[in-house]
């Protein structure tokens, strides 16, 4: 098991969040074979700046090959080492609408790691079906289940009227982190990790640029 | 037409994300017929502190009401004029997968002033037929019917391997704003906006916290 270094501890919320798109990057660059890549070819592919990312990946120790880059396969390494992602991670999903169903048919999660063990519902006209491999199972067995299917992470596809309850029954089942695709804030204990999928405000985002485009 | 102020030219992009969450306080606020709410109410319903909601809503000019917090749909009408979002934008909505089909029939995306105005894919086995009563059109037609739509946002919603020749469809038909669901960057040119919906950084934030808890 993975263990997060002391140093990483420290890493900042935004480096985190732009190190999903360097891991993105860096895993396109192994499936064509790149074994090295510069700064500058990072920062192209990332749209972000070289200062930014020497600066962000320096939390990953020192494998910058002089004058040349980073090799690509040691980088990948140390940061999901660091980042204590370099293994499987288990996550049972409540809500099979269209959103859940995105979710269990998405490729990019398992290839990150991530594995959807469980997809639970509390509507009778879906317990028992199947979708893509996974039998639809009762939300009322949800706190039994997730320690029997090993989860550590639970993640919410329901209408944003059933998300708190769905959270609760979350709790009891002693899991620590959700990923919330519902449009609502939930309340849980400060033990407890939420993180919000919340499009919305990227398409504020989009109106907000478009609208400063217009006037300058 | 709204006209974004000189002022919030200026609105940070940390701002800007806190805003959606902001207004998604204010709304159900003034679903319940509160008509008056305290930066410390804002601050536990927005997991925040009082001080940086005080900070971000100074930029929406002086809603405060001394000693009691802030005017809720004023501070609301205040927020969405700023950002140049209180009318109606339009987008149109490629990739009708489960994604896509999860778009089409969420109810937050029109509750926010924001309309999907036409679907498309390139399936024939998809074209033609309907979704909650969009018909899906041949992703041919985009570049044309963008104009006689009205639409100013593009969302795709398609596999990774077609975004960026969605992309390339969107920009011969005009579109500088684009919603990214898709796990591929794009290269567009600088004058078009692209924002990524991406939740597995959430998944790596998440699972980072978790390994961290347990260490400490």
């Amino acid at each position: 098991m993975s263990q997060v270094s002391q140093k990483s501890q420290h890493i900042p919320r935004a480096t985190i969040e732009r190190l999903s798109v360097y891991l993105e990057i860096l895993a396109n660059l192994k499936a064509e074979g790149i074994e090295v890549v510069s700064s500058e070819q990072m920062a192209a592919a990332s749209k972000s700046n070289a200062s930014q990312i020497r600066k962000d990946l320096a939390y990953f120790g020192e494998f910058g090959v002089r004058g040349m880059g980073y090799y690509v396969k040691d980088l990948m390494q140390s940061i999901t080492s660091s980042l204590g992602i370099d293994r499987e991670w288990r996550a049972v999903l409540v809500g099979i609408g269209n959103m859940g169903r995105a979710l269990l048919t998405h490729k990019a999660i398992p290839a990150r790691g991530y594995r959807i063990v469980g997809a639970f519902d509390s509507d009778p006209n879906k317990i028992g079906t199947r979708i893509n491999n996974f039998e639809i199972y009762d939300i009322a067995r949800l706190p039994d289940m997730v320690h029997e299917l090993n989860a550590e992470i639970g993640v919410i596809a329901t209408p944003p009227d059933k998300a708190q309850a769905v959270a609760e029954y979350m709790l009891q089942a002693g899991l620590h982190g959700i990923l919330n695709f519902a449009s609502m804030r939930l309340t849980v204990p400060a033990d407890v990790y939420v993180e919000y999928v919340d499009f919305l405000h990227h398409l504020y985002a989009l109106s907000f640029k478009i609208s400063l485009a217009k006037i300058r």
